[in-house]
């Protein structure tokens, strides 16, 4: 798949390819003369594979990764200028908005594998991902102020990912990040040689894989919904979660197993 | 005290010890062959402790750690497969919940000393302590997802004590973080070689309980407050908090002492 | 400007020195004999003079600084004492909450050049601007537990910056905090020698007044109204604002001079 994936591809290409195997979608965002922009067309078929890979059990994690040399260098300024209209331009930032919330809301883990460049809404992407692996080489930016459209939407996955000061240089200045630096203000969680990024993002995807379905569904939505509450009511609520949990075949089932030291066997 | 903890406790030995000295109140988990598990009986006993500390003026700062090799291993889930029943089950997560609560809320800070594992509520107990300090052989796990029953309560306090991907990694993969890797996070405060582990917390310890007493409970009260205000609101509600501070005896003796190059003796 | 700062202010030397060049304006806190300690006079100062900024199109950028070995000690406590009133004590906090809110809501991105210590409300000071640059030399801390007077203002904006256990300790222990552990934590965005302080403030100053000033503006606060919002509204929030920040004349200019290769020229 690799291979295939590094040549150019052609105007017929598709610019979203998906593989799946044990357990794990790989979606390769597939414009790399564009350096992965995110056209309309990339991001319609971005949010039509979550779409299908929410309802689709075989599916245990996704990886989110890049062809040619960028992961996403955002959105595709040269489609935008096409159509300068209001409507045109809010549709973009709409679509893009809609399709990072249903990131966060997918019920399986999501991992960016950063091989090279994230920048603006491609940055975003690495923020908005569950986690995020990179190689050496791969370098984040929210550049927007540069060409006088601040990084706004890109910002929201940002500032809730590392430390308002590292976020707002990020924005301020808007000059890129390394993978180094990138890991030391929590945007990525870990960075490796070019060399073993596919190494390292299958093995932490098939970790993830050989989990229960349902229980990661169950604990990702909860994350995603305590953090916005305040400390008593996320309480509250995560209480009641772990108790309808415990009530689950896969939790007794999980239980069973590390008490008899044996694997255990999900429910598909 | 360390030698008696450090043997095995027999049947009798009460669950939790709790051993006072300068204005340091140290709870120890006393199970040490189940690796401190929170039984209900623990947690009751620790629930019981931490109301008595509240309301005892003597204590300025808690000591919480583990007897044996563990610091504690979450839940005790042999107990909890003994009564699988929904009330069973409902009344360890919201008797857990209601005993973070109480450590969120309790006036005296609150130190972890970290000596071993910390896993799953285990975990949940040091992001929840005010402080945390560690040996270098520390471990740290949410690793619920193994068992089919995701750490939903203590994503909670972990979510909100380190980076959503330092998080989301622990919960989703599951797999222990080091001592310097906790550190990184900002899941504990410090790393020190084990055998300078008890003197370190000691006088961490020991420099809070030089403190106003009243003056520890109102700061440490408002931080859990403020945090979940917005900005402006913050301001308003320290704002007041810091004039009643100001006409506190405790302000007007700590200044004096203070412009005039002496010691502050503080209010019982 | 430097040497003249340096030196010791005459009782007529303003409190507050304000010095603009390339549309950088730099806010000297002028009180060295007293630290720069937040008296009245100063806080008022530092109101109006950002009063004045905030609507002046000529500025960019503001670069806040200390005259003297500190960078700001905090509240005045010899001017406190003087009137220890209820009324006095209360101006005093709003009169400071008011300034942090207002340096947050500046439409121009602020930067904290820290020089030397910076404690209590000096260390607020730092913890609120959007960016922060230290000597090796700077020391911050929060010690107001030490005198009876809990840093509950300051407390706001730090536990905001950096991460709860971070900020735990040093409200609660009180003791200085060095450089690289500043760095560490999120309370600074780079630590440099001292000799290169005033080179890398400013260079970072002349790349951010390189942008467009409107457009700093809507980012500036759109951070510090999403960063309150639930994930759902914040997208709603920024995908409007990125609507309209697209259908400025600074983002047609931009974008054309990006696409073009030329450099942009922005609205005055």
């Amino acid at each position: 798949m690799s291979a295939a994936l590094a040549a150019p591809s052609s105007t017929d290409a598709p610019v979203l390819l998906r593989h799946d195997a044990d357990g794990v979608a790989t979606l390769t965002l597939n414009r790399p003369q564009a350096r992965n922009a995110l056209s309309m067309a990339l991001m319609t078929a971005l949010q039509d594979a979550l779409d299908a890979i929410r309802e689709d059990p075989a599916v245990r994690v996704v990886i989110l990764r890049g062809a040619g040399p960028a992961f996403c260098a955002g959105h595709d300024l040269k489609e935008m200028r096409a159509d300068p209209s209001r409507a045109a331009t809010e549709a973009v930032f709409r679509t893009c908005a809609r399709l990072m919330l249903s990131l966060t809301r997918l019920p399986q883990p999501v991992i960016a594998q950063v091989h090279g460049i994230a920048t603006a809404a491609g940055c975003q992407l690495v923020a908005t991902c569950d986690l995020a692996l990179c190689a050496e080489e791969a370098r984040f930016a929210t550049p927007g102020v540069q060409i006088g459209l601040f990084c706004s939407t890109p910002m929201v996955a940002l500032s809730r990912a590392v430390s308002r000061k590292a976020a707002l240089e990020m924005l301020l200045v808007g000059e890129p990040v390394g993978a180094q630096e990138a890991l030391r203000i929590g945007l990525v969680n870990r960075v490796v040689a070019s060399a073993e990024l596919d190494g390292a993002v299958n093995a932490m995807a098939q970790t993830i894989a050989g989990k229960a379905r349902r229980v990661l569904a169950i604990g990702k939505e909860a994350f995603g919904r305590q953090i916005e509450m305040g400390l008593e009511e996320a309480y509250g609520y995560t209480a009641e979660i772990m108790t309808r949990n415990m009530m689950m075949a896969d939790a007794q089932e999980g239980i069973d197993a590390f008490l008899t030291k044996r694997s255990p066997r999900w429910e598909p």
